[in-house]
């Protein structure tokens, strides 16, 4: 196969990994992942070593335009609290999709129920980076217990998108921009 | 089969599910919970339609369980911020636990990902009798905005298990309590 073809039956085995993961969950079968993609079974298992490394690797790759998505164009604009409201703001839009489905690192670690899975581990990383930038923040911001806050915005921004993705709640009316500013009045963030 | 045989299977059955769907997920298949039930699937699809059905079930059956789990054992006893407290208290030590997977219903609700399923009906209940609970907790408790507080507490109790349960966050040193505190004051609750 030439490396052009290679490349795009990759791309095309994770654009569908992306989409049927999200939607379905990990449990959909490597028969889906090929006929969605358009790539046989033995192309899939040249390129990668198994589903789960492919669900990692669907992670992986998603994780540049999931971090633009949610976090401030110019990080350095406005205040530490408008970068730490842009993100919820994100949250709320992304959740008014009616294919939205929660966070996708969310939704893989409570499916998969493994910490040491290949999948968990993005998920896990793709979790940190969000924290610390809520601790970043909340230092600039002078947060009496930055750690504490950041956790604590953690908590809203998961609860947040499991109870909509679920179809519990909805965000629409600033549930979770409401929780995160009371939050961080009373860590007496600026 | 006799009646009581069939009591029987239908509650090793029932058993099976609520172990393996919350351990493993809601794609466990039939083959695995009939042999842990040590029903065969012939007398598996007599007692129940279908895979679906038994998933509901097992959540129907297992809700008062739950639900005895959570509530403070005398509803009147202490003021209704203690009740609350008391919520996350319990959370805080089922997370502790090494098998602990979260909230079973919210794993389901994320697992499913279609709020038609029968399940996810069973689930949204049990979110919603908590979520009751905290409102008339709150009202008692004269917060300025029951509703919201009511649903914010719930955004702390599903972020907080998903995460636990996730091991991305552990609660033993208060963090959901202290959450719920800050969210309280900031209600004016008593």
């Amino acid at each position: 196969m030439p490396t052009t073809d290679k490349a795009s039956s990759r791309d095309r085995l994770l654009d569908a990994a992306d989409r049927l993961f999200y939607r379905d969950g990990v449990s959909v079968g490597v028969e889906a992942l090929c006929r969605t993609a358009g790539v046989s079974k033995r192309s899939m298992y040249q390129l990668f070593e198994s589903k789960d490394e492919m669900l990692a690797a669907s992670l992986e790759r998603r994780l540049p335009r999931y971090q633009a998505l949610l976090m401030p164009p110019d990080p350095v604009a406005g205040t530490p609290r408008e970068r730490i409201l842009y993100v919820f703001e994100q949250v709320k839009k992304a959740s008014a999709e009616p294919d939205y489905c929660g966070c996708p690192y969310l939704a893989v670690l409570v499916e998969l129920k493994d910490p040491e899975h290949p999948a968990s581990q993005v998920a896990r990383a793709a979790k940190e980076h969000l924290a610390e930038m809520f601790r970043t923040q909340a230092e600039e911001g002078g947060a009496r217990d930055p750690e504490l806050l950041a956790r604590q915005l953690m908590l809203i921004f998961d609860g947040a998108s499991a109870r909509a993705g679920a179809r519990v709640e909805r965000l629409d009316d600033g549930l979770a921009t409401a929780t995160v500013t009371a939050l961080m009045d009373a860590a007496a963030m600026r």
